[in-house]
């Protein structure tokens, strides 16, 4: 029996119409460094017109992918809505990639156009020879100078020239709501990247999890200051449920220090905000320094992309009073996935607890844990596998790439190891490359990094399996201290000793400067691996 | 360009699915006349398993129609999860329609099999033989007397003996999304009833946007009353949203009155709760009376099905200290498709004018007013025509009816008028079938019943249109005075007098003990025309 609804398609326009014909007059509010610029989401709308018609004319038909390579401004968000809008495919190049890296990535994608900041404009400069199939490059703000791309043969235009031509009207495109809406590649630390490619409908439905009260209760009267950049995983999505929803958005551009992020919450009081543990660290060293700084307009501070360290939430809640709540996913799943909302029913023990953890699935994604042998594992905080997920916005494949063993079952693969307690909350513990599997058990690195990371002293911490003869493989601990601070590896591994079992203690410890990371700003365990391999690390051991 | 994401149908099933394992612990609680009795999501699921087995063992196949003839309860909701979920379609037999309207509804949709509560036997005792299509009627409660059902030539069994035989494991369909979910017939007051056919898909997407912030924003924490009937329009959506977010679910049962029901949410506390502004009005006449109730839980009271009086709004924010949300949808809607929040930069008269209209649209559905020749009509609070709407959760069309009239452009005809304001606002004004032309001009009946409603004497007012030589037709207002109450037509006048354009106020004026209704409980204007046709109303004529 047929339903007799009708076949509305869920795209990307009918987001954009909604924000503008709704909510036309919330704003999106850019830093400049010296202040703000704000524009309402009605002007927003008129500009994606312009975008649209100028792309059009430009050559950009059917799905031609459109790059980015952009900073978290009025002008990406502007691509973000018009691109999709229009049925190109909006393309986020990380900015942060090796030269080979985004030559293989706008190759691969085929990109045909690229919008880029101004100040980006000698970074790309040193690519954009070799991206063969870009034909245009727009470039926005007034200011800067084009020469570094001069001699490209490619066509360089000033975005606001361009737009200003332009009528606002444009025809936006309701079509498929499988089709491809825009891409972002993967930049594993191992092989080429690979590129995921949301569906309007993966886009429209993430939003509407992210505005559920479940997901981040995202509303009208939000102002959501989006730090994680634009070009990882769509910001977490945040800027289409922002626009969906009529939220008011600040944009903090390329001004990503501490100072001027906690001078924009002080100034600009978001209501929600976005960033990977390390920005917030480092804001909170920040308050050490500048205390007359206001977070009380903060309800949420969403935190993600590697595990949360308890002491960064309770350092948060307790001297600025503002909740970090944890989310968990990646850029194959939109990203989010699970969100760590403890359970209403919880006491105040039971909720931290549950906060520490990687969350509860948000609905529409199923997660499963899976022993090596494919079986579904119990869900009893116990059973430790590979975690599996599925859902409408979760990838089941790569972009022109064959890799049938990151999928099973339409199950992805996540490549991350933890269990699954009896209320539903996930905990990952490793990455299944950087597993420790010490005498036959595992051991999870990341429970030590987040214990070592609540001392004192400790800045950040990474764990990586040290080739053992004994054991196999023991854990090596490799501590960055915070600035002046003085601690031996016996005092770190006795405080770890009442708070993890006694064989996880690691005996191998070592001091760095920092821990290296991948392009995404993620601990980058091959490289220390490497390091310690090749006897590059000066390690300590305890008896 | 296809999307990689992966293509996970949105359906019933994965909602039950995820209320089960990630919320396992909430409850559902059915008041039982002298307390309440509770069970948690996991029993319900459980027992959900039951009843799929139950009713595939006695020949529920496919997509067969399994209807329900129930109060708001805990067996009602298992319904609602488990006759979609394992693949067939619930149908919600509305209990106040005529025994005549029932046979039609039932004989057009085919239903197999009937689940009925105990206390409405005797109700459905009265049709039963007429409803060939059904082979099986399961009787919830394990009191009552089935004796008033033998002899009807069905299968009659006890809904709890019937379950205890059966497995609660069920394999769970995750079928196509576009299929047929539940079905839903509305009762115009001119011919046949027409049936809306609900997909997977629709009820889904309905439910996400119940839970986001801009629409009710149900989340874990709530505590939901859902006292509008699980036979309207799926009692507005709040039991799936209920169960896609864990929220708890406070069940009324049978005991509707204001007494049971003010008792309910001083007891039980809910946070969120819908009804009829007639209940609404009955609740705070109730406090009065019982002032010691607390009504401190609600932190939002939904109201719909007609217009609601700003008057109401007023006395349950300054007595009550409860928000009034007016929301605004029909059957064909699913049925929520706006909703009154004010925008969050109005002033408090901006936010209070805004409360008093059907509100702006909850993103995916779009909505236009369009004029006498198709054309739709500026956003300017001014142009008036009819309310067209479409959105994924609207039908396009009837089942195995052709009503093409229905339909424009892909569009829903609402039969509603009105107009929509600069901000997004919609304000309806009259149903076309009501409209009141006067002088070539529209007057609103709405408006002036709303007005009406403000008198301290008065309870409740329905204007309608009466035939008139010099105007074609004039305004004749019905009221129904409080009890005790006198208060003359022309004291009625100069109340409007100030508040409404002169040329509005009726001349004609009839007092009477109750406003005619429909079996959904919406004034029966037709009724009211007819009595007055025929001189049945004692109307006395201003000059």
């Amino acid at each position: 029996m047929r339903s007799t609804m009708q076949g509305t398609p869920l795209t990307v326009a009918s987001i954009l119409r909604h924000g503008v014909e709704v909510h036309g007059d919330r704003r999106v509010i850019t830093a400049t460094g010296d202040g703000f610029r704000r524009s309402t989401y009605e002007q927003v709308g008129r500009r994606c017109g312009q975008l649209a018609n100028a792309l059009r004319r430009l050559g950009i038909a059917g799905d031609d992918r459109v790059a980015t390579f952009q900073w978290n401004n009025q002008e990406h968000l502007e691509a973000y809505a018009a691109v999709p809008a229009m049925g190109a495919v909006l393309h986020t190049l990380n900015i942060r990639l090796s030269a080979e890296q985004i030559r293989f990535i706008a190759g691969h994608a085929e990109d045909k156009a690229v919008i880029v900041d101004s100040s980006l404009v000698p970074l790309l400069a040193r690519v954009l020879p070799g991206l063969d199939t870009v034909k245009v490059v727009l470039v926005t703000g007034d200011d800067g100078d084009l020469a570094p791309l001069e001699g490209s043969g490619k066509a360089v235009l000033r975005y606001e020239d361009v737009l200003g031509a332009e009528s606002p009207e444009f025809a936006w495109t309701d079509a498929d709501e499988d089709a491809g809406a825009a891409m972002c590649y993967t930049s594993g630390t191992t092989g080429d990247p690979k590129g995921v490619v949301y569906s309007h409908r993966s886009l429209y439905l993430h939003s509407m999890a992210a505005c559920t009260g479940n997901g981040l209760g995202i509303a009208e009267q939000d102002r959501i200051l989006p730090i994680v950049p634009m070009f990882h995983a769509n910001a977490w999505g945040l800027p289409y449920a922002a626009l969906m929803a009529g939220a008011e958005l600040l944009m903090p551009d390329r001004f990503m220090q501490a100072a001027p992020l906690a001078r924009m919450v002080h100034t600009e009081r978001p209501t929600v905000a976005g960033a990977v543990p390390t920005i917030w660290n480092d804001v909170l060293l920040h308050t050490d320094k500048d205390s007359g700084l206001d977070f009380s307009s903060l309800r949420l501070v969403v935190c993600g992309g590697s595990a949360v360290p308890r002491s960064l939430m309770e350092a948060f809640e307790n001297r600025l009073g503002v909740t970090i709540l944890q989310a968990w996913g990646m850029t194959e799943t939109s990203p989010m996935a699970s969100v760590a909302r403890p359970a209403v029913t919880a006491g105040p023990a039971d909720a931290w607890r549950m906060r520490a953890t990687q969350g509860r699935p948000v609905c529409g994604v199923e997660m499963r844990i899976v022993g090596d042998d494919g079986t579904p594992q119990p869900r009893d905080g116990q059973a430790v596998g590979e975690l599996e997920v599925r859902g409408p916005w979760v990838t089941g494949s790569y972009y022109q790439v064959d890799d049938d063993a990151r999928f099973h079952d339409g199950w992805l693969r996540t490549g991350d190891v933890g269990h699954i307690s009896a209320e539903g909350f996930l905990t990952l513990t490793d990455r299944m490359k950087d597993v420790i599997k010490s005498g036959g058990e595992w051991i999870s690195s990341v429970e030590l990094e987040s214990a070592l990371a609540g001392h004192p002293d400790v800045f950040e911490a990474a764990v990586i399996a040290a080739p053992d003869e004994r054991w196999q493989e023991r854990p090596l601990a490799a501590v960055v201290l915070r600035e002046g601070a003085i601690v031996s590896p016996g005092e770190l591994r006795s405080w770890l000793s009442d708070k993890l079992p006694r064989w996880w203690l690691p005996e191998r410890w070592t001091f760095v400067e920092e821990i290296p990371r991948t392009s995404v700003g993620k601990f980058d365990k091959k490289v220390l691996r490497g390091d310690y391999a090749d006897g590059r690390l000066k390690v300590e051991t305890l008896e």
